[in-house]
């Protein structure tokens, strides 16, 4: 992509008001737009940089057997009376408003009881599970607070996975499956050694839920953890009978800041019985379906990403989801250099590497960099009259102090 | 993807209650799943079909400059109140919400004026124009009825483009490269020859608009036609001024039921006044920026595609659009026989095409003709013992009656 092009333009300030350090970086940059207070569009940028993360879940939730669909920001209050979440008193995030003859409807903040409820019509015999399915899904929820970025926004996406399962074994063997997949994910955009599985508070079904939480100051979750014993407790569940059972101390703990990126949760078959999800097992029994939800946020992921490796000069994108792989610099103002340029530009491009061209004109070369840094992509160009008279790049990582001179001809992959 | 692990099944029946043929059939099929009036969620096979027609739009915009973008469903009062947009009695299709601190919000129908309004951010002067940007966005419409199946929502998805241009001339240019775009989308998705360029009524800043139709019954406009002369006239201003301006008779003209699949707009500077949209000209003159705003209905599309090509036995999918090109339908019984199908699926998906491999075993050959023929997937390959003798497969396309022997050999492409 031509940067001369690129209608979003670099900012030195992030506007007044926003006070979050990853939607600082971002509106900055022109990942994103503040719209409201957590309620940011994505721009060509920030779009590609969620098109990768999402891809990367994508790859990781078809590997373990799931199938992705896309279920409805409307909500029916019908279905969600029959578990009990449709009263703002027991879930105080409802955005609700109603049809031009009166009905009563929601905005999704969660989807396992439209999900639930659609699979009475896919599922009736033990043949039929498990089943996997997963979405990347627009939630909307109405915060009382909205102060951490795209960290925790009004409106946001999360790619949401729901399993149904004939028993706690067969339910077990894909939870476990699950927090493999994810581990995979974090590690992939690169949180893995910042990213624990977390003990957190249960539900009616299980002891606990596990929580998947990234060390960072911008997080709101405070967690105790042992980087050797790999144990991480949420202060919530912090108690003699959690330590026991985990064979840990607490001296032996160091509590730290951190964001929840990812969440799990075994709902047993509490919710199919409320909704009536039921299943034949092979002795002709009719038998409630398990049930378990697996969440990662998408753009709070995106924000953790920010918030754990930009620098004082900017962002800094790990490879796997920068928007593009090279920032390629034209420091060129002679025709012929810039027609060099445009050749190294287009081969790049041809030869597969993900390129934003730097080809603005009106533009000095320390504005060039100061933005070039702000954006984040991982590995600089830069190519000037200097460079190419030795048929050279100047090359450097934006993880980097130092830059090399690399030959042109040895850059395309 | 394998038949016997995708949680739809096909059905016989369409839910009672759902009375347009496209939702009919896409419910059947296991495409789509209606989750009240107006609001269907798109199940995996309908997913892949929706990505291919928004990957064919994507291809056609960036061709033309377009740079993606996601706005936001949520949507300030204040904003549409600029240019007399939020009243119910100026737009009757809002649903509105509030925070909890009493802010009345709505949900996007429409993003001229979120759009608009961050562009103050971006454009300043000439040299910052032209600027092109698109979104797939999940619009939510409160309609009065919603009977049209996929083709009228409540909540769907839409193409729409924005143009901003220094003047007429500028703008015009753009609008005119849209036209065509517009065109070879509908001829990538098979509708070509049934959709017209249709006049339709234009705003304060020109007398027509333009309409994209498709002639369908399952349409709600009319439209008079003329195929030789490529001239088609939304009934809504077909007068002798509009006839004599277009250089055609009322008789040359035919009535036909179209749905609008497209439609352009020349919002001139009407909005950009209202909202506060300048630039600085070449002579230092403060000046409104030309606005356009072009919308392609994707789910609407979807729902037109299934209307215009489908037959007494289901969907046929154009190629272009359908969620796999081939249906590998297995008929074998014996595991050396299951061990080469599976082979074929294997060899196939090696060589690119995207198979669904029918590989169930508690299926009769007449079910899985009868449901093949309902998917409507382009191509249907059957594997069985005796077509293996003669290492060959049975093929036949989905518009045609007549099946043919294939070499295995020659079927990878």
């Amino acid at each position: 992509m031509r940067q001369s092009l690129l209608f979003t333009k670099a900012r030195k300030e992030a506007p007044a008001g926003e006070v979050a350090f990853n939607a600082q970086l971002l509106i900055r940059a022109g990942y994103i737009y503040k719209e409201m207070a957590g309620v940011y569009a994505y721009l060509p940028l920030g779009i590609r940089v969620l098109e990768k993360i999402k891809q990367i879940v994508r790859e990781e939730m078809d590997a373990i057997g799931g199938q992705e669909l896309i279920m409805t920001a409307l909500q029916r209050k019908e279905l969600w009376e029959q578990t009990d979440r449709w009263d703002d008193e027991k879930v105080d995030v409802w955005f609700k408003s109603s049809l031009k003859n009166g009905v009563e409807l929601g905005f999704g903040w969660s989807h396992e009881e439209p999900i639930t409820e659609m699979m009475k019509h896919y599922i009736s015999s033990y043949k039929d599970l498990p089943i996997y399915v997963y979405q990347f899904q627009t939630k909307l929820r109405n915060e009382l607070r909205a102060k951490s970025g795209i960290m925790r926004g009004r409106e946001f996406v999360m790619k949401d996975m729901y399993s149904y399962a004939t028993d706690e074994q067969q339910h077990e063997a894909f939870y476990n499956g699950v927090i493999e997949a994810y581990m995979r994910v974090f590690e992939r955009v690169g949180l893995k050694d910042d990213t624990f599985v977390t003990f957190a508070s249960g539900g009616a079904f299980t002891q606990f839920s596990h929580e998947f939480q990234t060390i960072t100051d911008a997080g709101e979750d405070m967690i105790y953890i042992n980087r050797e014993k790999n144990i991480a407790i949420n202060e919530e569940v912090l108690n003699e009978e959690t330590l026991n059972d985990l064979g840990v101390t607490k001296e032996e703990l160091t509590l730290v800041k951190t964001a929840e990126v990812g969440n799990i949760f075994n709902f047993g078959t509490l919710k199919t019985e409320q909704l009536g999800l039921n299943y034949v097992d092979n002795t002709g029994k009719n038998i409630p379906v398990h049930l378990g939800s697996y969440g990662i946020g998408i753009t709070r992921l995106m924000g953790v990403i920010v918030e754990r490796f930009a620098d004082e000069k900017g962002i800094v994108w790990p490879e796997s989801v920068a928007p593009f792989q090279v920032h390629l610099i034209s420091l060129c103002r002679e025709e012929n250099d810039k027609k060099q340029a445009e050749e190294i530009y287009q081969k790049l491009k041809a030869s597969g590497v993900e390129v934003l061209f730097d080809d603005r004109e009106d533009v000095s070369a320390g504005q060039k960099f100061a933005e070039s840094d702000l954006l984040g992509i991982p590995k600089r160009y830069i190519v000037s009259q200097k460079t190419l008279e030795n048929e050279t790049l100047e090359m450097k990582l934006r993880t980097k102090d130092e830059a090399e001179f690399v030959k042109i001809e040895n850059i395309y992959v």
